[in-house]
């Protein structure tokens, strides 16, 4: 079954200790749709201006991504620049040039309303809520968000959070929407606003779970250099979505491996610029630390 | 087969944002100690003043603990004060009297040297040292220690961390130990100093081993609450040792399960003050617990 991601399609400028990229494929929606589809068909939503580098949209094409639900509108790409500290961990904001996102209201093709499992990729929630209120009965609606929208735009984000089947943040973004330092209690207040499922990502300390059959606790794979993290997190909530969309059997069924997915194509995101790794994996190389990843938690 | 183990044995005064206790009974070797008694025979090497109260000398003796390691010399025994923040990952000594630990220098009785498990529990590095070179050919030897002596003893540190089977240190420690961020980074550089094992300590994020055989990322118990996390630590590798001195087969069959029974112990020491909670614990509340630990990571 296919996926619908949409999401941002951006330009990213990347500063790390190590190197300095300009702009780069980017956005929520490229990573996850790039990821997802080594598992799934996957329809793009999202907009670029006339100077979209040709490459890019190649890049999509090769991933056999849908792309007509993308938007080429007169005007700049969203262009955000950003710099990494030393640990990789902190990144600070240099500049954003939202350029035609501005704007952007995304009306879906006929041939998008359809489509069973849905991508709410991190952009404003009331963009989110107007793509989703478009779908025809999806089967699993997921979406992630970022602490931008948390600050400036919390009732759309809570509206959006209670039509959800599964909402995924990072930790500090629960520990924020909570005000509890606890995941675990976070997790239990974060189910009350609707979600069955709700996913917290911690990085490089990996990701966990609860559901109707409780917790799962997904480890993150093991990086010794972690060249750029920008789009990890869009790339796990992509490859799992996409491993779901064609999974045999119930969402509770395969969440678990889902998510052991995610965290493989996550690390890879990890390895390049950009998408730089990503682009150039092979279903193999994942399947490999899907492996590996399953041994290192077994005892 | 039993362990020794040897580290502090305090009165540990604690302030939470919830509560505050004085002189509880703490130090490192205590809580090693009563963890590793629910698996193993254990034989405590340590000191305490002659204001160390009883009820404490009981609690050892009905967890079995063997005491003829354990001197009580005229003086006070060491206190230690500490407060903890809100969000009960960071902590602050509040004061450190040293009493009649100032002049500790461990003779082993006899019976002790050929314990052949041993747990270098925190304490000085050099005292470490001396106590593992009274010991006849140990078959396993763990050390832990922490930052403070990373600070001020790091030479000692270095000539003990050669001469251990196994090294536990805590995340933070092992970036100021090794100048990286990177935490599989730096579990290689800290077995190029010697251990064949290493495992370093995430707090709620879980631990991670790196020996022989790879890496094993174990989880952290999931707790709602944490009503005091001093001397989790401690009582993760005190359960750890002692379940690897009571299996059958080689330490490398059995660490990692070892490493989740540690994991166990140590949630169930953050849920009360001091050794409040571990004390009361039974090996069927433990079995419990690393069952549901091993369902939460499959997949």
């Amino acid at each position: 079954m296919s996926v619908l991601i949409v999401g941002s399609t951006a330009l990213d400028s990347i500063k790390t200790p190590k190197a300095e990229n300009p702009r780069l494929l980017g956005g929520s929606a490229s990573h996850a749709a790039v990821a997802a589809s080594f598992f799934s068909p996957v329809k793009l939503v999202g907009v670029v201006g006339n100077d979209f580098p040709k490459p890019y949209i190649q890049l999509y094409k090769r991933r056999k991504i849908d792309l007509e639900g993308l938007q080429i509108l007169p005007g700049k790409t969203f262009h955000w620049s950003g710099e990494y500290e030393i640990n990789m961990n902190n990144r600070r904001t240099l500049l954003t040039e939202l350029g035609v996102f501005e704007t952007f209201t995304p009306t879906l093709p006929n041939s998008h309303q359809s489509a069973p499992f849905v991508l709410l990729a991190n952009i404003a929630p009331s963009l989110q809520s107007h793509v989703l209120s478009q779908m025809q009965r999806p089967r699993f609606v997921v979406a992630d968000t970022m602490d931008l929208w948390l600050n400036i735009a919390l009732p759309d984000l809570l509206r959006l959070i209670k039509r959800l089947d599964c909402f995924v943040l990072n930790d500090s973004e629960a520990h924020q929407l909570t005000q509890t330092d606890n995941v675990f209690a976070a997790l239990k207040q974060i189910h009350k606003l609707g979600p069955k499922y709700v996913i917290i990502k911690k990085g490089s300390h990996g990701s966990i779970l609860s559901g109707p059959r409780g917790f799962f606790i997904c480890p993150a794979y093991p990086l010794h250099n972690v060249v750029d993290p920008t789009g990890a997190g869009d790339s796990f909530v992509g490859a799992m979505i996409g491993c779901l969309a064609v999974a045999k059997g119930s969402v509770e069924d395969n969440i678990r491996r889902a998510m052991v997915y995610g965290a493989v194509v996550a690390s890879f995101c990890c390895e390049g610029f950009g998408l730089q790794r990503t682009a150039r994996l092979t279903r193999g190389q994942i399947e490999k630390r899907a492996k590996e990843l399953q041994k290192l938690t077994r005892f």
